[in-house]
């Protein structure tokens, strides 16, 4: 069918539609488990593969469908595939996705609580109910951002406004020789060094501190770096704390660094983007001791709370100063509602924004409480079974512990070079190639004390007991033939979905 | 169906679940025509609605969507109603919503070429294409931001980079006594003040140039602001010029706002956020003369390009520096790819992205440029039709020119007050009011120097003449009604559509 000239693609044209694409999908749903994981394709090949300019006139839709297939699937990088063990999993499942069609259909745009009451108000409820099911306090007043990247920014600029609110007004230049400092762990994500450079505090003034062998920031050093920071004349502002640090998901010492943040009257965020789900189980609510005590604190149920891509849930003690730092109504945006309602706009420097809530809503509802906590169990334990085989046999090492569901290890194969040695790195970043290259699993490396390292993250919500076994299987088989100085067999071309050549 | 207890929703529920939301949406499109565009809830109905904590026990998608049409959809405002006016209208089109359904569900996230060699690519096509159907020079490279305001921030960032890279260092404290100034019109939107508050550059040095009578910032005034600033040791910096301004979409000179730009070495950003999209049409491309001297240049096709909220396509020659601005890859996102590729986590600072690009595709192919082309024209039409009532009927004034589809007008019945006066914005108010509690329209206001103004902006896809028709006797009847005295007609409280009683 063609489009209508004047109007929308025509309702039983979008029922057509519709129930067609959610067919393809339940097939691809199937269908991607038998197919690689990272995509195969080359840089360029899907620019090559498109025309240079739109098309005049319109297509059908099924044929859009056909080239996506066709071209666009074997650009995919699978990450709500099983094996899919990379950086942090997304927390994708089918009924939040749905949740998520339903929300761009309904077409809402929060600004302000008039411009949709039903986002604006469901964001409060979910929020509280997340911040239930976390245990976090009740002071916590919530609001949903895309991600953590765009909730540090807005908590270190809460943190200025709360220290210096003539910035907002006057700016950051000229207050003379005193530079606002941050602190965070060497750990800490990169979001926050962007966050600060952003913010015009300039990346010198984001201070990482060391941490201990679990890699968890060291208050001692933190008060140190204070106090040396306060005799040159800086004016230390804000500690950023993680829980669960990319790299190896260690969890800085939150209850001292709030008493720290206490005594010198610093901001504290608290970084909880993956690991905060995990104070949904009563076994891990340790993970947030000390919240009693901090400003802000984020977690992103887009990681591991089975909610698609974006949803990172803020939570701030003083979003009154937030509102203070960045509130601002042109005429045009006056509502008579306005002192009695919440105007999401309020609330950061983004005016628009997506119905995001209702994801959360669904996927909390779909679940519920229990049922999120069974899979995050399986998931710990999956990974308590994946540290147990690399503490096991000899040709291997884990390097962290592993408080949550992500594993870091690397091989240590005999005769190839110093433990710490350029060959020994070499080795693991081959075989972790190797790995990848068999499209079975993609797993990520990171780097801890110059030793190269593999990292199993598990999180997605269709990883079983099968794919993490396979992921080690083939870690033995590689690293052996790694080691006998063996290829690893080459790996058969992606097929699309329709069984042609790809792109 | 209850949820398999490890995994997702099984396949088949998912098939089953995804046709009966499609059969929901079909019927909802429908259903929402002659229900009120704006919701008819009293602040705290939805709230009140719901449970206090999330359920224990998972719930079947069929509930949770009946509870969603039977306590949230009283609280939508129908931004994708034909009779909505407000504001700008959103980009909605129903082959837009079913690909950001496709995008949520193949679950991308586009932080590097690797984790998203599909998103990545399709993002640069599909704002080359953009970029050659607007007429925008080809030295512009494009990224998808969610919003304008994080383009702005973005823009602003790099012109801070551009003239002192050492910001990004050693931050904006301390540089002695000149502050960065910003420049724009009067009329230009709050996203430039947040943006300017969110860099540290402070408030006070955003200068908001007075404009001409038909609301276009003068560049005569522009030009001696940059010279008094000067002479007090500020540092010019950038100039944020409009296309299509919020209140009455008036477009700033650009030709002549960028030579004084390149004169006095100043950051060019070009804010055509609604306005952009109207270089589609050959008889509009005037909207962006100027452009091939500017530095930067925002458009949201999520406005008026029929793609779903959000897709806001950022341009920037130099995105290198904007690269240079915020790039930084930890250890754990290094790729062998590096040298060959796009990673979109370097051109801001935001480290995760949806697979916004499909959207835009899907809609640029199925309607064609051709089908995008007739319908803004239909929506220049209705605008101008509208505007003609206006000006042919004595009771009412139009008060901006209509270079686009906003309508800016008011009422001006006799005997209610001097023009300027309160009492006639007093009507004004009331007379929108009236309006918008038909449920029929929803139109919004703006002030003007003094003046209470009513706009309808066209923009919707489903919006045809009879609506702008309905909107107009609707308004006349009611300024009739109000003139004389008498109450408007009370509204019927909306009716869920299950035919149950609202929350």
């Amino acid at each position: 069918m063609m489009p209508d000239p004047q109007g929308d693609m025509p309702p039983e044209e979008f029922r057509e539609e519709g129930r067609r694409l959610v067919d393809w999908l339940t097939d691809y749903f199937q269908w991607s488990l038998d197919n690689p994981v990272l995509s195969r394709l080359r840089p360029g090949a899907i620019r090559a593969a498109l025309p240079a300019d739109a098309p005049e006139e319109g297509e059908a839709f099924e044929r859009i469908l056909e080239d996506f297939d066709r071209v666009l699937v074997p650009g995919l990088t699978q990450w709500n595939h099983p094996g899919y063990f990379a950086y942090f999993p997304c927390g994708f499942s089918t009924p939040g996705a749905l949740a998520d069609f339903l929300s761009t259909a309904v077409s809402q745009q929060a600004m302000l609580w008039r411009t949709s009451p039903a986002a604006t108000e469901l964001e409060e409820v979910v929020l509280a109910w997340l911040r239930q099911a976390l245990g976090l306090p009740e002071e916590f007043e919530g609001v949903i951002y895309d991600t953590a990247s765009t909730a540090v920014v807005h908590a270190l600029a809460t943190a200025r406004h709360a220290r210096a609110p003539e910035v907002r007004t006057h700016g950051l230049a000229g207050r003379g020789p005193g530079a606002f400092r941050v602190y965070c762990s060497e750990h800490a994500h990169s979001s926050v060094d962007k966050a600060v450079i952003t913010l015009g505090l300039g990346h010198d003034n984001l201070r990482r501190i060391p941490a201990d062998a679990e890699y968890r920031l060291r208050p001692d050093l933190l008060a140190a770096a204070i106090e040396e920071d306060r005799r040159a004349g800086h004016l230390p502002l804000a500690v950023v704390a993680t829980v669960g640090t990319t790299s190896v998901t260690s969890v800085d010492p939150v209850p001292s660094i709030a008493e720290l943040c206490a005594r010198e009257n610093l901001w504290l965020h608290v970084d909880a983007a993956y690991a905060g789900a995990a104070a949904i189980l009563p076994e891990c609510r340790w993970a947030i001791d000390g919240m009693d005590r901090a400003d802000s604190f984020v977690v992103n149920p887009h990681k591991w709370m089975f909610t698609p891509f974006d949803l990172s849930a803020f939570y701030c003690r003083r979003m009154d100063l937030l509102r203070a730092a960045f509130g601002l109504t042109p005429e045009y945006l006056k509502t008579s509602e306005t002192s009695e309602v919440r105007n999401l706009m309020d609330t950061g420097f983004q005016l628009g924004r997506r119905f995001r809530a209702l994801k959360l809503w669904v996927v909390m509802r779909y679940f519920g409480l229990q049922g999120i906590r069974t899979r995050l169990r399986e998931h710990l334990r999956l990974a308590r079974l994946f540290a147990d085989w690399v503490d096991r046999d000899p040709g291997f090492e884990r390097v962290a512990p592993v408080p949550f569901s992500v594993v870091c290890f690397r091989a240590v194969p005999r005769g190839v070079g110093e433990r710490g040695g350029e060959a020994l790195n070499a080795f693991n970043e081959r075989l972790l190639n190797a790995l990848n290259d068999t499209g079975e699993v993609f797993l990520s490396h990171t780097s801890l004390g110059g030793r190269y390292v593999i990292r199993l993250a598990v999180g997605n919500i269709r990883t079983t007991e099968v794919e993490i076994r396979r992921a080690w299987d083939r870690l033995r088989g590689l690293a052996d033939e790694l080691q006998r100085g063996s290829t690893p067999p080459s790996v058969p071309p992606r097929a699309s979905r329709s069984g042609g050549s790809g792109t």
